[in-house]
C-alpha cells in the first residue's frame, strides 16, 4: 500500500530551539527519505537570532547529521529551508514573514497547506495567533493548520484562555495538540489490536477484564528542569496527557467507523465517565509523592535546583479510578508514574481474570493471572500470558508468556515526532488531542490538585531513589486485593 | 505439589514385544527415577518364550540403558521385575501365573492393586480376559484394572465383541484403553487452555471461531507395516481414534467439574452430535489418497510389500465435519492425516473470525487470519496469531505469531507412556477411552467405510510422495471459502 506524499510551507516558531533541533529536522528529513515529503515543500524557520539561510542550513545539517547516508539528498533537503528573523511579539515583523512565505509558495509551488509549527514559549503562543490573523497570513483563503508542544495550560482556566486565543485564529479542526505518546506504534497498536481481532474486543470489559495497570515510569531524577517541573509534577507533566489519553484509547467503547472524528468522540465519552473527585476522594484513591536520597551528591527532590525549598510538588502520582458504566463496572483502572524509580518502562498491563478455583482456594497475585500486555517503551510489543498447562501429570494452570517477535519490522522503529508531523501535513486529526479531550483533561486533573491543596502534608509521602515508588501505592491496590505489576 | 506415589502388581501379557521395551519398560523406569513409583511394585512379564528372570531382567535393563545414570538404582529396579513363560489360550498356565501373584504380591507387598497390561496380538484378548476370571485371578476382590493398546477391533461390531468379552472379566471403569495421543502434553493442554482462561472459554463459539483444522500428517511410507497397514487404513489408524479424540476435547462442552466422569460424558456428547454421513455426504465431504511415487526404488502405495495389488485402502484421508449445535453453527471442523506427506507435524489449529473490512473488500485467506495454535509434534508449544498494527503511518492489521518460551521447562517432554501408565496405576481414567466414545467413533468412521464401498475408484485419487497431500483435499476447503494451514 502506498502511503500519499505530503507537501506544503512550514512555519517553524522556534526554529533555534532544542526541540527543533532534536525532533523536527530529523523527522522531515526521515519523511523526506522515504519520498513521503515531495520536493513541493519548505521551511521558514523564525526565532530572534539574526541568522542567515546559510546558518540555518549548517543548524538543520548538524541536526540530521546521523541519518544522512546520501550526502546529495542531504543537500537538497537542506536547500528547502529558509530563515526569517522574527520577534513574536511585533506586527511589523509578520508582513516580513509574509511576503517571505508569499514568495516560496510559488518558488516550491507548495500549493495552499500551510503549518504553523509552534515550538516557542507557551506565553506567546497568543501573540503569534494573534498577529497571523491580523497580519492576514492565517486568512479563510488556502489550508492553515497549527501545532503545538505541550504543556497546554497548567489548569483548565489557563488552558481556556490559551485555546480561546487559538481559536480566534484557527478553527478547532485545524489545531494540532502534540501528545507525542499518540505517536508511539505501541500506543497505537492497542487501538489496532481492538479493531482487528474480535475476539479480543468480545472480552474487553468487566466480565473478562480483572483490574488495568498503565505505568510510565522514569528512572532520571527532574536534573535541570526543576524550573519548569516544580510548577508542573507528575499530575500536569505526566498524567494530564499521556496516561489519561491511554486510558482513554483503553477505555473508549469502540467506534464502528474508524474515522478521526468517532474516536475523538468516544474518547471525549470515557473522559467524561470519570468523575471529578472530591477531596476525600482524592485521599482514598489518589497517593503522591516525593523521591528522596540518602547518599551525599545524590540530591533528594527538595534538594534539585530550581526546587522550592518547601515544594509539595509531587515527583510520583498513582490512582484509582472506576468508570461508573456497564462495561467497567468494578474494573479498577490503575496508573502510576514518576521520576527517579528503579526502571525506565511504559507498560499496558489489561489483567485477565483468572478461572475461580473454588476446590484450591487460591488467591492468586495479578502477576500470576492471564494478562495481555502491551509493551510500549523501551521494548516494543504485545505479549500475551496465557494458562496453560503445568508440565506433568496434574491438569494444573501454569502462566506461559506468549512473545511476539517484533524484530523482523525493519521500520518498526519510527518516531513519534515523523509521524505526528506527517499526519499534520496530511491532515489527519486521529493522533491528536481535541479541545474537548484536553477540557476533560484538566476538570480531572485539576479536582486532584484541589484535593491536594485541603491535605495535610502527611499525605504527601517520600519514597528512595531507585525504588518502584512509595509504599502507599501499594497500599492503594492492596485495598482492592491487586498487587502492581512491576517492570 | 507432591504428587501421589503408586504401586501395585503389574502382570505384562506380550512382555518380549517390541512394545514392551520400547515403551513400558522405560516408561517405568521414568516413574521409578521420579520416585512416583514406590518400591512395592512387582511386574510379571509374560510370554510363550521359555525366558527366565535373569533373561529377563538382561532384556529390561537393556531396554532403559539410555535412561540410566545409576547403576544400583537400575539394579534395584529391575529386581522388581520377574518372568512366567505362558500361553495364553491355556487354563492350566493362569494356575501357575496366580501362584506368582500370591507369592509378589507378599514379598514386596504391594497391596490390592493389579493391572494386567495386555500388549499381545488383539485376537487372544478374549482369551486371557476368560481364563483370567475362569482361574479366580479377577475377582471381586482386589483392585483389577486391564490397559489394552490400539487397534480396539475393526469395526463398530467387532469392537463390541472385543468389549463384550472384556465386559464379562472387568468393569468398564476398570478398562484402560490407550490412546497415547490423549497422553500428548499439547494434547493436555487444549483442556487447561479452555479451563484456566475464562476469555478464551469466552469466544470458543461460533461467533468468534472461523474454522478448526486438525492436522496429522506424517512423511514415512509405510515400509514394513503394509501387513496391518492395508487392512486398516488411515481412517481406522488414525481417524477413528486421535482425530475424533482431539477433535472432541476441542469441541466438547467443557463441564463445571473436571472429573474424569463428567469429561467423559461432554466427549460422548459431542461425539454423538457429529452426524453417521450418507453414501452422498461421505462424497461431499471426505476425500482419500494413495500416495504415488514417479522415482525408481521408491514405492508407490500400491507397491509396498503386503499391499494388495489393486487395494482401496487409503494412505491419506482428509474431512470435513459440521457439527448441528448451537455453539458451533457454521463453523467447520476440518481434520487431515496420511502417510508419505511432506512434513511430519500435529496441530490443531483454531482460526478465529477476522474484522469484516466492508471498507478493504477483502477476502483473507485462513493463513491470514487470527488463530490460535495448538503445536503437539514436533514443536510443542501455543501460538497466538494476533492481528496487530502494521508498522508505518496506517492503521492497518498485520499478523503477528505470539510465541511461548517452552525450553524453560524441563520435565516437559514426559512421554505420553510414562503419564498414562502412571494415570493408571492411580486409577484416574480421564486420559483414556471409554467403550462409549470408542462406539460413537466407530458408529461415525463405519458410516465414512461403507460411503466409499459404493464408490467410484475415481474418488480414490493419488498424491505425490512429499507432497500436502490429493489436490482433491484442497478442494474441499475452497468450497467454503477456505485453505489449509500448512506447516
Amino acid at each position: 500500500m502506498t502511503r500519499q506524499k505530503v507537501g506544503g510551507l512550514i512555519v517553524l516558531f522556534g526554529a533555534t530551539g532544542d526541540l527543533a533541533s532534536r525532533k523536527l529536522y530529523p523527522a522531515l528529513y526521515r519523511l523526506y527519505k522515504r519520498q513521503l515529503l515531495t520536493q513541493h515543500f519548505a521551511v521558514i524557520g523564525t526565532a530572534r537570532r539574526q541568522w542567515d539561510d546559510d546558518h540555518y542550513r549548517q543548524v538543520v545539517s548538524q541536526a540530521i547529521s546521523d541519518l544522512v547516508d546520501d550526502q546529495d539528498l542531504c543537500d537538497r533537503f537542506v536547500s528547502h529551508f529558509h530563515y526569517v528573523p522574527h520577534d513574536a511579539t511585533d506586527l511589523d515583523h509578520y508582513q516580513v514573514l509574509k511576503n517571505k512565505m508569499d514568495g516560496l509558495r510559488q518558488d516550491y509551488e507548495t500549493g495552499p497547506s500551510t503549518l504553523y509549527y509552534l515550538s516557542t514559549a507557551p506565553a506567546i503562543f497568543p501573540s503569534i495567533t494573534q498577529y497571523l490573523k491580523e497580519a492576514n497570513i492565517v486568512n479563510n483563503q488556502g489550508e492553515h493548520r497549527v501545532i503545538l508542544e505541550k504543556p497546554f495550560g497548567s489548569d483548565a482556566q489557563t488552558a481556556k484562555s490559551l485555546n480561546d486565543a487559538l481559536s480566534q485564529t484557527f478553527n478547532e479542526e485545524d489545531i494540532y495538540r502534540i501528545d507525542h505518546y499518540l505517536g508511539k506504534e505501541l500506543v497505537q497498536n492497542i487501538l489496532a489490536v481492538r479493531y482487528f481481532n474480535p475476539f479480543i474486543e468480545a472480552i474487553w470489559n468487566h466480565h473478562y477484564i480483572d483490574n488495568i495497570q498503565i505505568t510510565l515510569a522514569e528512572d532520571m531524577p527532574i536534573g535541570s528542569r526543576g524550573g519548569y517541573y516544580d510548577h508542573s509534577g507528575a499530575i500536569r507533566d505526566m498524567v494530564q496527557n499521556h496516561i489519561l489519553q491511554v486510558m482513554s484509547l483503553v477505555g473508549m467503547t469502540l467506534p464502528e467507523h474508524r474515522s478521526p472524528h468517532s474516536i475523538h468522540e468516544a474518547k471525549i465519552d470515557f473522559l467524561k465517565s470519570i468523575p471529578s473527585y472530591t477531596p476525600e476522594q482524592v485521599s482514598d484513591n489518589i497517593v503522591r509523592g516525593q523521591y528522596h536520597s540518602k547518599k551525599a551528591g545524590i540530591p533528594s527532590y527538595l534538594e534539585e535546583d530550581e526546587v522550592a525549598m518547601n515544594s509539595t510538588t509531587e515527583s510520583y502520582v498513582a490512582g484509582r479510578i472506576m468508570i461508573p458504566n456497564e462495561r467497567w463496572q468494578g474494573v479498577p483502572f490503575y496508573f502510576r508514574t514518576g521520576k527517579a524509580l528503579a526502571n525506565k518502562y511504559t507498560t499496558v498491563q489489561i489483567v485477565l481474570k483468572p478461572r475461580h478455583y473454588k476446590e484450591e482456594n487460591l488467591l492468586l497475585r495479578d502477576r500470576d493471572k492471564p494478562r495481555l500486555s502491551f509493551n510500549i517503551q523501551p521494548e516494543e510489543g504485545v505479549q500475551l500470558y496465557l494458562n496453560e498447562k503445568r508440565a506433568g501429570q496434574d491438569l494444573l494452570p501454569q502462566l506461559n508468556a506468549l512473545v511476539g517477535d517484533w524484530s523482523r519490522e525493519s521500520n518498526y522503529a519510527e518516531d513519534p515526532y515523523e509521524k505526528l508531523i506527517y499526519n499534520t501535513l496530511l491532515g489527519d486529526p486521529t493522533y491528536f488531542t481535541t479541545w474537548d479531550e484536553l477540557a476533560e483533561q484538566w476538570r480531572i486533573v485539576d479536582a486532584i490538585i484541589a484535593g491536594w491543596e485541603k491535605m495535610a502534608l502527611k499525605e504527601l509521602p517520600q519514597y528512595p531513589i531507585m525504588s518502584q515508588g512509595p509504599k502507599e501505592a501499594d497500599d492503594l491496590l492492596a485495598k482492592d486485593k491487586h498487587q502492581w505489576i512491576d517492570y
